[in-house]
């Protein structure tokens, strides 16, 4: 199944999910040419010297000439500056693609920049892991993961479904969304978890009655996977919360409500509540096992990884 | 280093912790005879069927008569109880440990039953997996893994010693804590981002504009960490908050005034709050991985794992 999808590819930012599509693309053998550029000179030296592209550009202009499909894989708050810059290279039927976790706020700033004749059709593969930058990707990475398909209203249907095509040959699972949806989906599955993960590691680093040295030492279970989610590259996570404002603020609002419903058990001694809390969530974490987004296998002591 | 400790050691509860114990004694050879008893008669058969300990009893007198070693390995709440049920057959120089998460009251509830000449020290083994049962337990759970020693206040200097070596038999580093301090710490790095977690998966759950099915598909990162962090057993966690109930208001306390700041953070727009914060955080993550409590391997995605 090696066909060629799209003669030329510019990958925009080089990061984990950019390098990670250009190893998975030349696996799949879906591209003719990749070329890539970063904003910044060390990666754009990292990358050609893993070549982990055909071959790195030292302008987004010079990278998406005659480029057939274009991805933008910037952080969110970025998105709009970068289709600025590049709208008036883009080829007539190219197709413009984002990598980014948020869409209504993206959807927004790209569309004005988008011209008559180019096609803009958001993604978002739901893969990563909490490293970043040009040493981070891997081939594997979008195998067997979601990728949601966010086309804007009135979007080529050949075009959509021939991205469509693009990624699940890239190993992905795609589903189409509208980006309201899309965004309340994610501030519910990745970026309020996320949010509560950073402020977690926070609240540890701040206590004065338990030392950094504990708080690092003695992480088990829980804390230690709260770290890991929080280890996420900053400036990503900063523009998520930025531009999905309203579903991240709506979600963080009934979290704060339940929390406190917890707190209050607790402070009460009401041990049935907690009791019936707790096992509710655990039928939820074994349809995510049904579904295949993760192994039954026990991961919180990770003893039998060796380590 | 094949050295009999114990010569008979009791195990009340036969769940991933005791179910492991056994296994990683018997890896050492640091017990003679490993008798087990379980308040479930489903739980003692399956024990006795895999083979857990040396001997199955129906009745925890049983289990614990001539024990050089008795170990309570029941949720928290339970401990005093048991200790109560056990306490007129106890050998006189026997030492009997708990295995359980909150230290202050388990010795609280279990000191006034615990007779002249018995020695009880608590210990904390800081490992476990997201599974219970009498099938969960595995060897190698408590390798390289933190074990927190907690004696009371005039305990046997030697029998803590030994029961120090035991426990670095089964494979673990041991530190020993006041009783006070252990749970402020556990509080933070493993109490409050339980209850979290168990919080984040409950606001999923109920979430109208967002179907279980679009939840459990698409959890990425983030939020499948938290249900497995969520389906660890409600018995013990609901007896953790229950008894730990102190530290984990005032742990919980701190948590919401840091996540409201963020939150307002993200109302106001205020991105150089949320970037400052994220990036504090990322130095806590390296702490852990150098300090060996986890790998730098990539652990998100899990594609390398071949799911």
């Amino acid at each position: 199944m090696s066909t060629v999808l799209y003669n030329r590819v510019a990958l925009i930012g080089l990061g984990l999910i950019a390098g990670s599509m250009s190893l998975a693309m030349r696996r799949a053998g879906v591209a003719g040419e990749i070329t890539g550029f970063a904003r910044s000179q060390a990666t754009r030296n990292t990358a050609a010297e893993i070549h982990l592209v055909d071959r790195v550009c030292d302008s987004p202009i010079e990278a998406v000439k005659d480029a057939d499909l274009i991805v933008l894989a910037v952080p969110v708050g970025a998105m709009g500056a970068v289709m600025a810059e590049i709208e008036h290279v883009l080829k007539p039927g190219a197709v413009v693609t984002d990598v980014g976790s948020v869409k209504k706020s993206v959807l927004e700033a790209v569309l004005p920049h988008t011209p008559e004749g180019v096609h803009f059709i958001g993604t978002h593969p739901m893969a990563g892991t909490e490293h970043s930058g040009p040493r981070s990707g891997f081939a594997e990475l979008f195998d067997n993961r979601w990728c949601l398909i966010v086309p804007p209203e009135g979007a080529d249907e050949a075009e959509v479904e021939k991205l469509e095509r693009f990624w699940r040959a890239l190993g992905s699972n795609v589903e189409r969304m509208d980006p309201e949806h899309h965004d309340i989906v994610c501030a519910v599955v990745s970026h309020v978890p996320h949010l509560i993960a950073y402020t977690m590691v926070g609240v540890a680093d701040d206590l004065r009655r338990v030392t950094d040295q504990e708080v690092i030492k003695f992480s088990a279970a829980g804390f230690r996977d709260f770290t890991r989610i929080a280890a996420s590259d900053p400036t990503m996570w900063r523009d998520v919360f930025m531009t999905n404002k309203e579903a991240s603020l709506e979600i963080l609002g009934r979290f704060t409500e339940e929390l406190f419903a917890l707190q209050r058990a607790i402070r009460t001694g009401d041990g049935d509540h907690l009791h019936d809390y707790f096992t509710r969530t655990r039928a939820i974490r074994r349809g995510i096992i049904e579904a295949g987004q993760d192994t039954d296998a026990p991961d919180f002591g990770r003893a039998k990884k060796g380590t």
